[in-house]
């Protein structure tokens, strides 16, 4: 089973699924439960309600579906829009395009609005579409908040000012999957209608829930929408919500205590805690990025991702390279390149529950990689770039104060 | 979390989630790993081509989608077949009847074979629309291979039959969602098209793989299905087995490791001991339900299911009562009744990893919680007339001779 | 390394290492840590304070020591008596032959008082040698509250009277190993100077824990002790007590966060509840074997012990048979004859964390092997007679009223 | 309970108990078992044998004793020596110092041989003391291989060779504690007669059990041996070995099967691997404490230790708040100064499951805490030189080539 096995700790960089904390472990270390029995709904009360948090809305909806992003995507769009319906969607990197994938072979009619890997979405093809939709024949706009191939963060804020300065009334649909819970995060302030994650994410869980959460509007739009879905279907929730038993189908309980051990996690350090930490760890990396004298794939400061870094290497190395090597030589998950950046990025994923000296080891790692690969890094460079900043911005730990 | 903490074991006796043995707890006992990395797929190859096992099929392709038994058959039906298909479809209990509700909200046409509940499939009724269809309108066969919710089997040699004996082409989807891994299933002997389980039922894990063999013929059929899918859609799949890479979206890395033990632990117990013990243990449950004096819901003997025995109680006990006050007075779950039976029948599962005395310790705390309500049980009665059987049958453990 | 695998849970009623629960083993399962942050000392803090509860003591000093019970039994005698002093001890089965020869080898002048085995101490005898004792040259008492080979307990109320009716200051050793937290302990009411239980035993943890509570007396009597010890010295941990650092070697960091689980558990059960749980399990225990028509190894009701049940054979059965066959047919764990009784009795741990049901199954175990084994057994009998107790006498969960 | 929670792993590098491996915490998640069964039996039989390896001895006879290094200290002492025996043992550390003391506790009659701190065992003065006792006078060389304080690695070899160049019979008992499994270790080669450990060490797993390696010649020499033990008595384990029972009073089974995974893991990776890996660790660690201008503790680079850095820090700083710093702020964890170098010296551990990635995680830390409390550290500067050192030695993952 662990044919793969190396001494010490897997360093874990991927953007996804992350390093889970050892009380969530603890939470899930549990045999199978009466899903029926009156514990499980009493949990799954606390769980949609404190779930809310996350998304920054009292307003949502929120629902927990046993499955993984890409379902959670079918889930926001198959109940909220119906077959044919116009939707203006962003090309921005291999998630944003998986996601048109899906909503082209859900039928739905998508504007695509691509731009280079590396730039966030185009707002201004967007301005121009809803300047001219007088009739409004936009139902939606389906924007990732992060893009987790190319490491760009998109401004939701600006997406909400657009549509309001048009009084225009398309659904907002975001994927939050490599946000929610890691950025700031504002359902309500910016008017998204439907916002999604995965456990596996910052949540840092195992896979297995889309989560997601739906505005009043995006409630009201699942009444009309013809799209056509059962397992995935709202209503079959709010039926076994309004019953009080919660669960149209069997859930999870593993990952029922694991979230509610992940929630506690987050509230006790603090959401905007969480949200200063990933913002370190962002910086730090881009600083050792620099520092290493590489570029990074996100083209500008405005999109930049505390998420996760994808990094341009030389031409003369293959960045697949360089992630086969970190598994093999150093026990370091990096991210690959995807599609058009394939053999051009490698990716750092800085996300969940991480910590600032895991992230130095794993810059510390890279750092042997590059070299490894022929790359003239000055070893230790990075890391120290990006420990002069983070000790001079690390806070004490709250409880150990 | 454990609010409702109650002294020493949990008995989970409700068909599903059902108990985790150790070694399989253990085994999911983990960080989150890269699924991209070269040792999840090879672990993913050796369960693609181990599970297989538990349909008895050598000519099948296995799916393991993160979803619930609900989503296995939403995938069932999706990739077969087109809106408007004719299906022939079973209703004898309230499983049959949510699948049917599935299919008729997937715009799929469907003749209901409606049975009372507590009887088989009506292949009566089958027989004479097969007889009457020259033309092949009939584009498929949904029926339960047990129905949870009254303790059911259907015998699928019959249904093989009746197509062989009409040439029919139809396709064979079979619920196996409470009978794979515990009663024998042959799907290539029986020409099962599709066949499906979900993790947390017999295999033994938390709930979170829709488990799916497909024929060549159910894959073939596949290729024209016209029904809008994408989270459940096969093709992918394909593509990434094709690719080595396996996986479409990200995997439960804790499940995957967890099917391997569930896998090896039924290897090594051996299929058919692992069906023989579940023979056992329904036999045991019948026998003690006589004992008692109480009928099972199941009207016949060639349906008896021995994976879950629903118990119908006289008119004056509410059979919810019991179910209520075995979890609250003995740490027993036991199962509801469902819509048409509900405070008609209790249920005792006794599928997964169970032995046998742990069964009569859930027959004795039945007989208490009968005494309880009212009903006139002689204590020990159940128990005696299941144990006179089981000492007679149980075999010594094979590891421990 | 599970070569010897059965399906389904194991069955463990040896009177000792016992179940532990879910929520203790969650506790446990968790990385290293360092000692002397100050993160455990504060958890060792509140371990010392509330483990005393357990003793029901309040003037007490704890020890936590990583050892098992029989280093507990050298860290009493070691700490409050020197080399020569003459000891009182009974002599009434196999675990307290085996400290007797602990005391002895130690090189303490013992006064051995035998009784049949099955029989209590014999407080007569005590009398008779305090009433001579005008000088004082009994420096302790030694007793087993539990005699765990025998099921017998001993009557330690009666123990302080004689004590007191004469004036006498020996000290007073108790080991409660298969007592404490289980069957009612009073040890300041008692007037016990040392009570010792172990980890594995009635708290329902890992071995590893020697838990000991010294009366103000006995450390001050441990001031001048004479014998000779490092290990088992309470002075390294009345030192490290006073640094507020509390470990002088390296303590087990699982076992303290499970110790903690435990008294949690322990005290949301209710001590007293605790304590009343066994005295049902060990009725219903003594009732089965009533009515399987056999004798129960302790000879007269007095002496009946509520954590274990030693059930006397026919002659023509060898009760090593018994257990065997429990362990290689039903995955039954039985407790062996030792010693006097090899051979002679099986035995029937009923402590720790457990409930009516699981002992039922237990009890339906025994009944099938009774009868594999030659006896004529009454399938049934036994649970039934224990039920009809049990359904009198359980209350309701207090958590899910 | 985990309320000094903090976000991401704990950084754990003070010298034991060190990071547990995954598969080891997998093992031990598991209930208690039945220790007399014949499961734990062949399970101990392997563990008795399998274990000699990591003491590269043949021909020794293992125990596993429920306790700790101090336990097992004693253990080695008591069973091989008596009352007033003359010992020499070498003072060169808090932990050499402790069990000095032990040795007068236990009325040895030591010989103490004193070094500074930071030196190694004065073997001139062995070697003197070994010249003239013709008479063979002294009993025993106590020596610790590797100080845990101080990072002082001694030379047994050359013990050996001065006790074979007088032909003097002492025994050599040695303190393997934070050697064993980490540095080249060869029992029989330099006929140790007592080597001992603690299973929180190198071995990676929880604290609790003593493991000990006795010569033919020690084992001879506990035939004779007048200490008074009970608890620590080889006889009753030598006992219960020929009884093919093993265990004298309860184990810890979930310590057994922890170490048979330990093991697994150990040989997996090959223990000279293993060494070579510790090896590099420590030469990192050394050339970073280097590269901060500080100096090692260990005098001598023959002494220099693979398992544990002792650093000097300037007599402006308190070492002491460096390691409080540490934890406050990046929940790191380091090992205070003892006693004589209290406040002079903070530890590195690099022992155990560990790898080198998290090594530099660590020593940026370390860089950080530095600037933090006032001295001028290059930040990076270790990094880089540990890097550059590492880049160049790091082998594949033999697993994953």
């Amino acid at each position: 089973m662990d044919y793969v096995y190396a001494p010490g700790k897997n360093h874990l960089f991927v953007p996804g699924p992350v390093n889970i904390p050892e009380p969530v472990l603890r939470a899930m270390n549990r045999n199978n439960e009466d899903y029926r029995s009156p514990a499980v709904p009493a949990l799954t009360k606390t769980l949609l309600e404190d779930v809310k948090k996350i998304f920054k809305s009292t307003t949502g909806t929120t629902f927990l579906i046993p499955t993984t992003g890409t379902g959670a995507w079918e889930s926001a769009l198959t109940n909220t829009l119906s077959p044919g319906d116009r939707i203006v969607s962003f090309l921005i990197g291999q998630f944003s395009l998986l996601w048109i994938d899906q909503q082209q072979r859900l039928n739905f009619n998508v504007d695509v609005v691509e731009s280079d890997w590396g730039q966030g979405a185009n707002l201004d093809v967007l301005e121009s579409k809803l300047a001219t939709d007088g009739g409004h024949t936009i139902k939606a706009i389906c924007i990732v908040h992060n893009e987790t191939a190319t490491g760009v963060t998109n401004d939701l804020s600006k997406v909400r000012f657009l549509l309001d300065k048009y009084k225009h009334p398309a659904l907002l649909l975001v994927d939050g999957v490599s946000s929610i819970c890691a950025l700031d995060f504002r359902m309500d302030e910016w008017g998204v209608d439907v916002a999604l994650t995965g456990s596996q994410k910052a949540l840092s869980l195992p896979t297995g829930l889309g989560i997601i959460c739906a505005s009043p509007k995006a409630l009201e739009a699942s009444k009309t929408s013809k799209s056509v879905k059962v397992f995935f279907d709202w209503k079959d929730y709010l039926k076994f919500y309004n019953l009080g038993t919660y669960w149209p189908y069997t859930p999870s309980i593993q990952l029922l205590y694991g979230l509610r051990a992940a929630l506690d996690l987050l509230f006790e350090e603090g959401l905007d805690n969480v949200i200063a930490r990933h913002s370190r760890l962002g910086k730090a990396t881009r600083l050792a990025v620099e520092a290493w004298g590489l570029k990074n794939c996100t083209q500008k400061e405005e999109w930049f991702s505390d998420t996760v870094t994808a990094v341009l290497v030389p031409s003369y190395i293959d960045s697949a390279e360089i992630v086969r090597r970190a598994w093999k030589r150093y026990n370091l998950s990096l991210g690959l390149g995807l599609n058009k950046v394939a053999g051009k990025v490698f990716r750092i994923g800085h996300l969940g529950n991480l910590n600032e000296l895991q992230l130095l080891g794993c810059l510390a790692g890279v750092e042997m990689v590059l070299k490894d690969v022929g790359y003239p890094v000055k070893l230790g460079s990075g890391v120290a770039a990006a420990s002069a900043y983070l000790q001079n911005n690390i806070p004490l730990i709250p409880s150990r104060i």
